[in-house]
């Protein structure tokens, strides 16, 4: 997409649109506000695919009755360092924020916190909720599994989610460390966009509906939501050549610690159908963490090593026609601080949809 | 190598070879059996490169004084849920050993402990650790950081290490889920096995010495070796187009964990040397812990689901001409089944090794 077709959005009124539509869904204000902030932290950062582009979802998701505005959420286990919470079904942000302070709060009592999640939803950038340790001098992690899109090593079906691990680690004077990464090589919108663009996907980004390596961008998809086999690739790829079985492996881990530990839905259970083929609550789970940093050494020491290291890399020759060595959450830094100035950029068809959403719940939308 | 080429030895007199090696530098008679019963479970898992191969490397290390047979450690921070060790530049089995131990202990009185280790050498398998967690009915992860091989996205030198991270997961009648993985796509020691084969390497493994992808085994080592530039890919290759800044990402999270954080060493100031090019103590540091199951949710259901999400995973279907999808772990449980019954197989110039090691120490290596 280039910069013509953009609308650029101040944040604060996007984010209020979005706390008035939700609020209209029966969300109470507070969760509302989560919601939103979470939403527009993601196209703050230039990750659009994640942002307020996501909104119809949860409109039709509340309205279907599949996610819960109001839901009972219950802390169903708990020591001094871990909790379990169930979610009621609810929209992901809000439990996932409520469970990461937690996980934060235990932290500071005993060192370090884990709050699993069971029975949530889509809960936006596993980015966002690692961050919220950095203020904290914590380090954090915050993990989910997702909609079944990804093929196992030598497997001809999807049968796990692009299941995204995020952790974030303070630093001094340099931007914190904020790895955010789906398990998959690339995530599902990478494929709409070399469709809309009508290119050919590289080898290695998905299989085909017999399990084999494809660069027919149209197949795959189409595949992918009729589930008539083949899937995106876990990072490293078909086979065992660049090692795919690591991707998968990391997408395995991410279904134990989000699904399997906190009792979710795992594997191909997660969002399931009725047998009408309705859609019933998603049942995914989250994993969110916090290690504080003067639990393991002192704060300034931690802080001045992690400048050291990032200068380390950043400082060191660079492949030849290459100019940059990048730190993971360098990139999203410098695009919140530019969208933050000159406004969010949305999609003029996100832009249309919002407009659209407004329209049926009669909430104005004067953003531009 | 093919079976022709190898012994099989049995795995008890074989640790015995060890320890008594072992004692022969120093080292106590607990510590020596701790790392003996590390190398040979390597061996045992068909996990060579890091089994007994490797004594000859901790000899030297304790003979020229970089690893201290018996070090001073210490405990130099401490939380109810977190621990930070000082080594001492001692091996680094027994320290890991203990620190592991710890982390379970801390996960049983609080739901979750981690213990960081600073000063250390080469712990052997980080599956090792991480599987120590196992009889406990926890989750284990144990990772470390590691030799300077890997290149960092878009850069031209090796920066970072091949640095692993292990996460093992207890089941009820399948195998536990045992992830023990590097983060680089392969390690050097798979490059070694293509230069004996003369064997060009596949593109995606590793750069030459202007950052360029090559197929040039021989290349490579020689570059590593003189540190001439280039070095092993991290998992998912060079630049962006197979996600590689993604492995990239994940060598540079253990950098954080298991050097940053402990206060160990990091980046390229791991293995140092002197003005005249001798080896310093190493100073690299690791990362272990330990989630309590049943802090989370009852024992029994988590491994029930864990048996349930194997099996749906081995019995999706496979692609076109495989026979099987494997769960993390599996292949290594099987090996050492059958190795446990018919011997460890050793490569001939590693038994020729251990013969002349036991020839310098006095110790008779009797073992076939």
């Amino acid at each position: 997409m280039s910069e013509v077709e953009k609308a650029r959005v101040q944040p604060e009124p996007l984010k209020d649109f979005c706390v008035r539509v939700l609020q209209e869904m029966d969300v109470i204000r507070e969760d509302a506000r989560i919601t939103a902030d979470v939403l527009v932290t993601a196209d703050l950062r230039g990750i659009n695919s994640h942002g307020v582009a996501r909104l119809r979802r949860y409109v039709e998701g509340l309205r279907d009755g599949v996610m819960l505005a109001q839901p009972e959420t219950k802390v169903v286990a708990e020591t001094p360092a871990t909790a379990t919470i169930d979610a009621g079904d609810g929209l992901g942000q809000p439990v996932s924020y409520r469970a990461m302070e937690k996980a934060i709060r235990k932290a500071k009592d005993v060192g370090a916190g884990f709050v699993t999640v069971r029975n949530s939803n889509h809960f936006g950038i596993a980015g966002y909720y690692s961050m919220m340790a950095l203020e904290h001098d914590c380090v954090g992690i915050s993990s989910t599994n997702a909609a079944v899109l990804v093929v196992p090593t030598f497997g001809r079906d999807a049968m796990l989610g692009t299941n995204p691990i995020s952790v974030a680690a303070p630093a001094g004077e340099e931007w914190p460390f904020v790895l955010d990464m789906a398990t998959s090589t690339v995530p599902r919108g990478k494929l709409e966009v070399y469709r809309r663009l009508e290119k050919e996907i590289p080898l290695g980004w998905a299989t085909d509906e017999t399990g084999e390596p494809t660069t027919d961008t149209e197949r795959v998809l189409d595949n992918l939501k009729e589930r008539a086999g083949g899937g995106l690739l876990p990072l490293g790829g078909a086979g065992e050549l660049l090692r795919g079985y690591k991707g998968y492996g990391l997408s395995l881990l991410v279904d134990i610690l989000c699904g399997v530990l906190p009792g979710a839905a795992y594997a191909d259970l997660v969002y399931p159908t009725d047998e009408e083929g309705k859609p019933l609550p998603s049942a995914i789970g989250h994993f969110f963490g916090a290690w504080r940093v003067d639990a393991f050494r002192p704060v300034d020491e931690f802080k001045a090593a992690m400048d050291d290291l990032q200068r380390r890399l950043k400082d060191a020759p660079k492949a030849e026609g290459r100019e940059r060595i990048y730190i993971h959450g360098e990139k999203e830094y410098e695009a919140a601080e530019r969208n933050a100035r000159e406004g969010v950029p949305l999609n003029r068809k996100v832009v249309a949809d919002l407009r659209a959403i407004g329209e049926e719940l009669g909430v104005a939308y004067n953003l531009e």
